[in-house]
């Protein structure tokens, strides 16, 4: 990993890194917070920040205010991007903003022209992981964490992996991608058009097929303009009670899709988070 | 004042505004956060923030973490833009990011082609409170804060106005526009040649005349790539001992002038002015 960039932020250090990914055929860059009790030498669990539509490693990093809480907690931050980058990746043909560029959806592609970089699965489960937690020795306990098309990463890729997260949370997760229009384009993109192949990567699919427990919370703004068309919270609630899946699943009343609303919670998200990491 | 955006954030709102200038002779934005005090229908003070070269009132406002703060202390924030904007607004020949557009210095231009628009020093100390404070339902009392050219902007305005705000604090302010390149170049466009009238722009100059006193908070970075040749923080420490000025100077080990090091101690920040906002 090439260190690009590094600030100073709450007693730690705020780093931007760029590596080649051999699963994702391109350079990569990710931002990394490492809390003070890293610079002193400790082996810190990970939290993974996965970011939504639209948003590079920068947007939670310059945004959220989490490395107040991180470096209090003494847990590292790992903020990748959301798609391949660079020259010859695909992109959408309109270049929209749900579908390419920005928009991997954390799958593995297996339709042309997307599969020969778009694996944001495998790299977020696996390449990334190894990589950042070797070079910089972070780990071994890890939990995960997004918004929205994140949230939806986090969530799937947490419930198929749950020996490898000690908890997930999710802001806004887009909660059944099989179900609402952002999911079905990409998916049909990125998976083509059995629907088959899609439910790994639904969450209220993967939990109604008996995904194991582990420690879930979600947070949902009530005044969200995704909320009823894409995200569909109500879908989440309603498999986990049927399926006596105990997550912890929140309204928040006035909060909207934006960074101010993670702003808001992500200390509960962090400290949610830690005391599993630490529990272990 | 036309809203143009409104955002739930820790119990409060974080809302954006236009509004016509009439001493800018343009339209302007600005951001404002409503803690849940106001919200409730108290009458809050106010921590007006000042940024730098280049920002908006965004800066601040997406990348601080500041709403936290203020949500707790029960202050609004008041972000403005850092120069008049728009059709008809001079810049730099060069689009120079430390002149014109994003560069106001918060001075009120005596020479053309600036004097027509760039008047942020008004701006700042009297319309932009007058119309903010009163639609707002804030006040009276009133702290100001900034970053860089900003820091130099609430240094020099809260010296020059003692009654009006109760404290001043600043992130590696400039402490010396005449003596350093970033100032010399902006004074000299926007004020002239004759350096007899910068000096009420510059924050050394007003110690050193007799300037009054109020509580006073600077932090400075040693890892800040402008300290020795924009910032001389040593300057106001020399003048500030020499005049029995009681200022709080801090150096910061480590730390670089970016929003990273801001986000760091905002807090501490907001509670020095708390402490003199609510003592009144």
């Amino acid at each position: 990993m090439k260190q690009l960039s590094s600030n100073r932020c709450f007693g730690g250090l705020q780093n931007q890194y760029e590596h080649a990914s051999g699963v994702l055929n391109c350079t990569m860059q990710v931002s990394v917070y490492l809390p003070p009790a890293a610079l002193q030498g400790n082996v810190v669990p990970v939290v993974y920040w996965l970011s939504g539509l639209t948003c590079t490693d920068q947007n939670f990093t310059t945004k959220a205010g989490a490395q107040r809480v991180a470096a209090e907690l003494g847990v590292a931050l790992v903020m990748p991007d959301t798609s391949p980058r660079g020259v010859g990746v695909a992109d959408a043909p309109d270049a929209a903003y749900d579908l390419g560029l920005g928009a991997g959806f954390y799958v593995d592609a297996t339709q042309g022209p997307w599969n020969s970089h778009y694996r944001m699965y495998s790299y977020t489960v696996d390449e990334l992981p190894a990589l950042v937690e070797s070079a910089l020795n972070l780990g071994p306990r890890r939990a995960i964490c997004g918004h929205s098309m994140g949230g939806h990463g986090a969530l799937t890729i947490a419930l198929r992996n749950p020996s490898r997260y000690v908890s997930v949370s999710a802001f806004s997760p887009i909660v059944a991608p099989s179900q609402c229009p952002w999911g079905e384009k990409a998916l049909t993109a990125y998976l083509g058009n059995d629907r088959s192949a899609w439910t790994v990567h639904d969450t209220v699919a993967l939990i109604e097929a008996g995904a194991a427990q582990l420690p879930m919370l979600v947070d949902q703004g009530t005044a969200d303009n995704f909320l009823e068309g894409q995200l569909k919270t109500p879908l989440l609630e309603r498999v986990c009670k049927r399926k006596g899946y105990a997550a912890t699943i929140r309204y928040q009343d006035g909060y909207d899709h934006s960074y101010y609303f993670i702003s808001t919670f992500i200390e509960e998200h962090l400290r949610f988070h830690a005391q599993h990491l630490n529990a272990l």
